[in-house]
C-alpha cells in the first residue's frame, strides 16, 4: 500500500501520521512543495516579533522526529499534474526533473494561498520592493529580509483579521510604527463590531494607527519608499504586508476532476473522500462540515485541517472515520488581550434560518474580591424560538481563561445545547479562578432573562 | 405568599433572590444565624493571607445590594425549632428572646459544619488555646485574633483537603512556618495519588512541612505552645488548625421530621422538595444528584449550594425548575499550580459499576516555541466497556488555563460524552493559548490508543 500526500503543512503531515500509526506497514510519501514541512504558520507572528527566537521553533514536529515517525517526505517536490485514471502525480524536484509518483491512495492537502483583493500595483510590486504577502515560511523570510534589507520604522498592514492583527503586535513589538488599514468598518470581522471597538482601542493604545473602513486602491514605490493610498487619505511606509485572507489552493485538484464546492474548494464528504477514486483530501483546500448550520462552509483554520488530516490518513487507509465539524472556533491574543468566538453571529445564524438573538454581559474572570480580577465580555447568541444555543463571543485580558472558556461554548454547541443548559453546567470554582457561577454561566443566564427563555 | 429561609449563605440567599426574581410581590425572610450574609466563605484563606485585605470585600453582594433585591434580612436569628403543621418556626433572636415565624414556604439552608476526628484535646481546646476550626467568617475573626496574640510564628494544619491547601499557602504568605498533616498517605484526597505528590512536593519547595500518612492523636496545650501529638511524632506551633471537612448540618431538620439521606444530610429531590409540605432545603445541608452515579452523594461545593438554593426558590414560588446535578467538578490553586478534577476516578467508577481505566498524559498548555509554555498532567478515567468519558484530572501551572479546561471534560460528561468526542471538539487554537490538538484532546486521544477504543 503506498499512500502519497501532497502537502506538508498541517493537514499533510496529520494525515502521513495517523496513516502510520493506523497501519505501520504502510508506505507514505509526502510531497512538500517547499522546504519546510510541519511548520506552524500560526507561528509566524511570534518569530517576527522575537518572541519566538530561532524560526525552527515554529515546527510542529522536528524534520527528525517526521521520518523517526516513517514519513518518506521530499522537500521541494511540487506536484504539477495528477492522473485519477493511472493513479500518478506529476511532480517537479529541486532539480528542476518531472518524475512521475504513483499510489494507491491520494491525499490532497495543497492548502491554501493568499487572496489578493484589487489594489493597483498589487500585481507589480512585491518582497523586493518591500511588498509581502504572509502565508508561508517562505514569505516570513522574506519579510525579515525586508524588514532588515530596508531598515524599517514603518509599517502599513492592510487587513484586520487576526492575521494583520498579530502581525501589527509583532511589528510594533520589534519597534516598528503600525498602520493598520481595514475596508470594513470594524477590526476581526469574524466577531461583532461591539468587541472588535474595544479591541481597536487597544491597538491604538499600543501606538497602532487603526484604519477601518477604509479601503486601499493602491500602493506606489518610489524612491521615499512605499505609499498606500486609501479613500481616505495616503500611509507611507516602509514595508506593506498585505494579509486580507486566503483561498484554496485547488488548481491541481480542479485539473485532475475533483468536484469543486463552495468558493473554489474541494468538496469532499465527511470521509473527506474526494468524487475521484481513491483520492482524498483535506486542510485549507476543502470545504469544510459545520455542525450547526448541517452543511460545507470554507473554515480555513489550522485546529480543522488537523482533524481533517487525521480523518483522511485513517480512511485513506481502510478507516471508517469521520469529521466531526467545525463550530468555526477560533482565539486571536492582541497584546493583552484575548478575542474568542464559536458558533453564529445572528447574520449567519437569520441566514440559517434561526431566529437569533445575541445579548452582551460583562462578568469578572474571578472573584472580584481576589486580587487580578477582569471583566470578560461576553456576547451569547441563541435562538429565540427553541432555546438553542448557537454562538459566543468573548473579549477579556489575556491571563482570564478567555480561550479556554470559549471552549466551554463550543463543547455545549457540539452536543445540541439550549443556552438555559449552560447555568446548570458544573463548572469549576476557586475565588482565584472562577465564581460559583462563571462568568460564562452569568452570561447565559442573562440571554434567558432578556428572551424569557 | 411568605417564603421563609433558614439560611443566610450561598443556598439561602440564591433562594431568596430566585424567588424574589421570580415574584416581585413575594415577602422573603432570611434568617441569617451570624452577622455575616452572603459571604464568600471560599475566600476566608485570602484575606488570612492578605490578598484581600478588607473583610468586607469576601461579600458575593454586599447588605445594601440584598436589601434593594427586597429580601428581608434578620441576622443573628437563630432558628431553633421547626413546626411542620404549624407552619412555623421558632427563632432566638439578637435579645435572646424567642420569636415565632410564619411561613408559606420554608427553605432549609442550614449548610454544614466541621466534622471534627477524634482527636483527644479537641473537646476542651478551643479558639482561646489558638486551637481553630475553619468555617465561617466567625471562625475566621478568631483565626485572626489568635495569629495577633499570640504573635504566632509557627501554624499547624491538620487536614490536607483544599481548605488545608489554601489556608498552608495562606499561612506561609503571611509569614509562618507551616506544617500539614494528612492522616491520608497524599495531600488532596479529592485528586489521584499521582497528581497529589507532585503537588506536595510544590508545597514542600514553598517552606511547607507535609506530613502524609501520619495520624493525629492529640493536641496539648502547656506555657511553650500548641504541641500536635501523631503516630508518627510531634509537632510544635503557636495556632493549629483542624480542617478535616465538614458534616451537614441537620439537626433542626432532622427534629422537624425531615427524612435523612447519605451521611446525615436532609432528603431532597431534584426540585429541592423536602419530604415535609411545603419544605425545601438546598446547598452543604443536603445531599446532591450526582449526574454520571445518576443517585445522590455528599458534595458540599459553593458551585452546587448557589444552583441547589436557586432551584429551591423558584420551586418554593411554584415553579418547576430542576437541579440538573453535580460532577463534583473541583478547582483548587496552591502557590503556583492549579489541580482540578471532574466527574469520577477509578475507585468511585468501579463501586458504580463501570469498568474505569485512567490514563495519565503530559501535554504543553500552548505551543511550546511561544514563550510560557508548562506542560499540564492530566489523568482521563473512561469506561473500558463503553468508551464513555468518567472523569478527568489536571495539574498544572496558575495562567495554564487548567480551571476553564477542566470544565471542557465537565461540560463534555454532562452531555454522556464518549472520550473519543473529545478529540472531535472545535476548541479554541492560537499559539500564545492553546494548540491545534488542545491538551485536553492529546489526552482524550492518548486514552484512546491506550484502550483501542
Amino acid at each position: 500500500m503506498h499512500l502519497l500526500v501532497i502537502g506538508g503543512s498541517d493537514a499533510g503531515i496529520s494525515a502521513g501520521l495517523a496513516a502510520r500509526e493506523r497501519d505501520p506497514s504502510a508506505e507514505v510519501t509526502l510531497l512538500v512543495a517547499d522546504r519546510y514541512p510541519n511548520f506552524s504558520i500560526c507561528g509566524i507572528p511570534y518569530h517576527v516579533s522575537g518572541d519566538v527566537p530561532y524560526w525552527r521553533s515554529l515546527a510542529h514536529r522536528s524534520t527528525t522526529d517526521l521520518l523517526h515517525a516513517g514519513l518518506n517526505l521530499r522537500l521541494e517536490h511540487r506536484a504539477t499534474a495528477i492522473d485519477p485514471d493511472a493513479h500518478t502525480v506529476t511532480v517537479t524536484t529541486p532539480q528542476a526533473d518531472t518524475v512521475t509518483f504513483a499510489y494507491d491512495r491520494l491525499i490532497i492537502g495543497t492548502g491554501a494561498v493568499p487572496a489578493l483583493p484589487p489594489i493597483d500595483g498589487l500585481d507589480t510590486l512585491g518582497p523586493a520592493d518591500g511588498v509581502h504577502v504572509l502565508h508561508s515560511m517562505g514569505d516570513m523570510f522574506a519579510v525579515l529580509n525586508s524588514l532588515e534589507r530596508r531598515q524599517a520604522r514603518t509599517a502599513v498592514i492592510v487587513g484586520a483579521g487576526y492575521i494583520g492583527l498579530e502581525m501589527a503586535e509583532a511589528l510594533t513589538t520589534r519597534g516598528l510604527t503600525v498602520t493598520l488599514v481595514e475596508q470594513l468598518d470594524q477590526v476581526m470581522p469574524t466577531i461583532d463590531g461591539e468587541l472588535a471597538a474595544p479591541l481597536a482601542e487597544h491597538l491604538r493604545e499600543h501606538g497602532v494607527d487603526v484604519q477601518h473602513g477604509t479601503k486601499v486602491q493602491a500602493i506606489h514605490a518610489d524612491d521615499a519608499g512605499l505609499t498606500v493610498e486609501t479613500d481616505r487619505g495616503n500611509h507611507p511606509g516602509d514595508i506593506v504586508l498585505v494579509v486580507t485572507g486566503v483561498r484554496p489552493d485547488t488548481e491541481l485538484a480542479a485539473a485532475a476532476g475533483t468536484r469543486l464546492g463552495i468558493r473554489g474548494t474541494i468538496a469532499v464528504d465527511r470521509q473527506m473522500r474526494t468524487n475521484l477514486p481513491d483520492i482524498y483530501a483535506a486542510g485549507d483546500c476543502v470545504h469544510t462540515y459545520h455542525r450547526l448550520l448541517d452543511q460545507h462552509v470554507y473554515l480555513p483554520l489550522g485546529s480543522t485541517a488537523h482533524k481533517q488530516g487525521r480523518v483522511a490518513g485513517i480512511n485513506a487507509l481502510g478507516g471508517t472515520a469521520k469529521f466531526a465539524g467545525s463550530l468555526g472556533t477560533q482565539a486571536v491574543k492582541v497584546f493583552d488581550l484575548v478575542a474568542a468566538g464559536t458558533g453564529l453571529r445572528d447574520g449567519d445564524a437569520r441566514q440559517a434560518g434561526y431566529d437569533p438573538i445575541t445579548i452582551e454581559t460583562t462578568a469578572d474572570d474571578h472573584k472580584a474580591y481576589y486580587p487580578g480580577a477582569t471583566a470578560i465580555r461576553i456576547r451569547v447568541t441563541g435562538d429565540r424560538a427553541t432555546g438553542r444555543l448557537l454562538g459566543a463571543q468573548l473579549l477579556g485580558s489575556r491571563g482570564a481563561e478567555i480561550a479556554k472558556r470559549i471552549d466551554i461554548y463550543a463543547t455545549a454547541i457540539s452536543y445540541g445545547a439550549a443556552v438555559a443548559d449552560i447555568s446548570d453546567l458544573d463548572l469549576s470554582y476557586t475565588p482565584p479562578l472562577g465564581s460559583p457561577w462563571d462568568a460564562a454561566q452569568i452570561a447565559a443566564t442573562a440571554w434567558q432573562q432578556a428572551t424569557g427563555r
